[in-house]
């Protein structure tokens, strides 16, 4: 057998992937994976966009298409954008992916040699190690705060590490911590960045998704010199299975995006393409997502009732402005990957936390999603979680 | 701005891809892109499957799906691999891609580190050179003639090259010559690659678009070490728009395959792998598959018959048995780089030969699609395109 490229050495199989086999089983109760509520998914309008695209456009939406992306959804997302973005954008610097994990890829090779550095907060979303390991980086984490990433420490690390290409964050309900940062945090951290010569990523996948308080600025609207490249999906607002995302940047990267995304794929699906930028024009998505927005918050407020209610002395969690997960921490001598092992028996499972800090982090952490189930197997599952964390004592 | 990768010095734009914005415009005739013919798309089937999709299995099919595919349809591309392979295979050895584009690409980033070396035919896929170029390996053409590669200068070739990895062939209408392999060259040599510590991409993009003559076994099928990786995709005997191919490939590289494609996408889209796995239960892509076949035929015939009778002493071509293009000679003192120019402006295109060479190639050959035109088109856009190549004399 033929050696592998040395990258393969660095790839490791996704936790919570693994876990979604797991949790086909029927009977247990998943806070594992990032899934939205399939029951609200628009089923009959987008059956009526599909029906009108077939019959209106087929031949087209069925044929190649450009890499960038079909220019009417990039128009609308451009659109969308510009309603809260500072700084407007066309769609020239739109390109469309297959989902925003296929954007964090791209930024992998259009910017990563081996041994570059990548900046992230502490802990970090999973799903951006992943993409980023195959391109053989070194991940330095900084510390976190409930505002943001800590600038002190970012600076220090800016001065005191060579070869740091890229700082990936996720400013808005981030995975897994649910933290959102301060106004104040995000407008410090574009002034002191533009002063080194890094790009940002901003990952805003769950952005759209706030349960209360005001919209934050986006560093992407705080930037003035194009550092930013900033990560969108319709895969929390609409559904996952299309796996369309975008990713905006301005020359000269988008042109780069533009070659990588012909060579790993030609193109996303274009008649999915089609369908959204039909769905986008005939129906209100703003809507829907406040409907995602009523449901997930009422998620939220009985995940956080049950943990206070069946294990108030056991776990330490925050109450999350939005995004998808809660992230708890269980007493010091809880190891959460042990414990998961033992979930597994009682049919309920999560996200263990170390695998969310790429140079080992605490142990005793855990990721909850509260999208997915309802309010019921919310409840049923956190008074199966509190059992197996008392039989643990 | 941060330094790019050094890969990106390696990446350049598709003349394919940028061909497709020039053949937009109204009124051109394009030979350029291998595309498929629109109108023979079954939308009427895909619109039915979708409906049932949405109103049975909707909430699923729009939902996050597993890695590697969806059960049903991975089974359903087993099936009929299997009614024609030696080597029977399962579901388990197949996993769904983005395209075979994008089997491209992960073969690349599992298989290459800087500096390895590819093999391939001579010319070669330009799409797959594209891919590869994303991993900086180095290619090495293989002379090729009307049965295959030439043995006695591949044997030579893995006997006197460092770092041979992969071996990329397209044995079945091979992209651009549309030459197929014969049955002994094929065996021949998988019995000489078996000896030596390589993979063989197989890329069988054409196989099913026969016009005349009986199926060749694939090397997949000849091959009992594992050796072989196979791609095979719905785009031309489908629809290309929506996106999703498949590798076949065994343990333990598609143990690797899995990884890789989490990392760069997660999965392919859910709710179209449900439509092809319904639309293959439900209706007969045999059959379209025969509509395909009478239809392209009659293409491939208008085209020569065009060429004999308008450019006889210009244009030097061989007749395809399958696929999609007819690749041509023409004049040594034509360059078709310039002759697309002057081609351009009489609005008919096709694309110059030598980006199909990595190292460069012969500068008077050109490829012409037959499969999108209709048969008007075809012998509308061979005068223009034989108008020019006199007034060039």
């Amino acid at each position: 057998m033929p050696r592998l490229a040395a990258r393969m050495a660095q790839m490791k199989a996704s936790e919570i992937r693994n876990l979604l086999k797991v949790t086909e089983q029927p009977g247990t109760i998943s806070f594992g994976g990032g899934l939205p509520a399939p029951e609200l998914f628009p089923l009959a309008q987008l059956a009526e966009v599909r029906r009108l695209i077939l019959e209106e456009q087929g031949q087209e939406a069925l044929q190649y298409s450009t890499t960038e992306g079909y220019r009417p959804l990039r128009d609308q997302i451009a659109a969308r954008h510009n309603r809260h973005g500072a700084r407007k954008i066309t769609a020239d610097e739109i390109i469309i992916t297959s989902g925003s994990q296929q954007g964090l890829d791209m930024i992998g090779k259009v910017f990563l040699d081996e041994g570059d550095v990548i900046l992230c907060e502490s802990p970090t979303y999973l799903g951006a190690l992943n993409a980023f390991r195959g391109y053989c980086p070194r991940f330095v984490q900084v510390e976190t705060d409930e505002d943001g990433m800590d600038l002190d420490e970012l600076r220090h690390t800016l001065d005191h590490t060579d070869e740091v290409k890229l700082i990936y964050v996720n400013p808005d309900f981030q995975n897994p911590t649910g933290r959102c940062w301060s106004e104040e945090r995000r407008r410090q951290f574009m002034w002191l960045v533009q002063q080194y010569d890094v790009v940002v990523v901003e990952d805003r996948a769950y952005a759209e998704l706030r349960y209360e308080g005001e919209p934050r600025t986006s560093l992407q609207a705080l930037d003035d010199t194009g550092c930013v490249v900033q990560l969108g999906t319709f895969s929390k607002i609409l559904c996952p299975g299309f796996r369309i995302g975008w990713m905006i940047a301005e020359q000269p990267y988008m042109e780069k995006f533009q070659l990588v995304k012909q060579s790993i794929d030609l193109h996303s699906s274009s008649i999915t393409q089609w369908e959204i930028a039909r769905y986008l024009e005939l129906y209100d998505l703003d809507a829907h997502i406040e409907l995602l927005r009523s449901t997930y918050r009422r998620r939220r407020d009985a995940m956080l009732h049950a943990i206070s209610r069946v294990m108030p002395d056991l776990v330490n969690v925050n109450k999350p402005h939005g995004g998808l997960f809660v992230w708890a921490e269980l007493p010091e001598r809880i190891v959460a990957k042990e414990l998961l092992l033992r979930c597994l028996q009682k049919q309920v499972v999560f996200v263990p936390g170390d695998a969310f800090y790429p140079q080992g982090g605490r142990q005793n952490m855990i990721r909850l999603n509260f999208s997915n189930p309802t309010e019921e197997q919310i409840i049923e599952g956190i008074v199966r979680l509190a059992a197996v964390i008392r039989t643990d004592q």
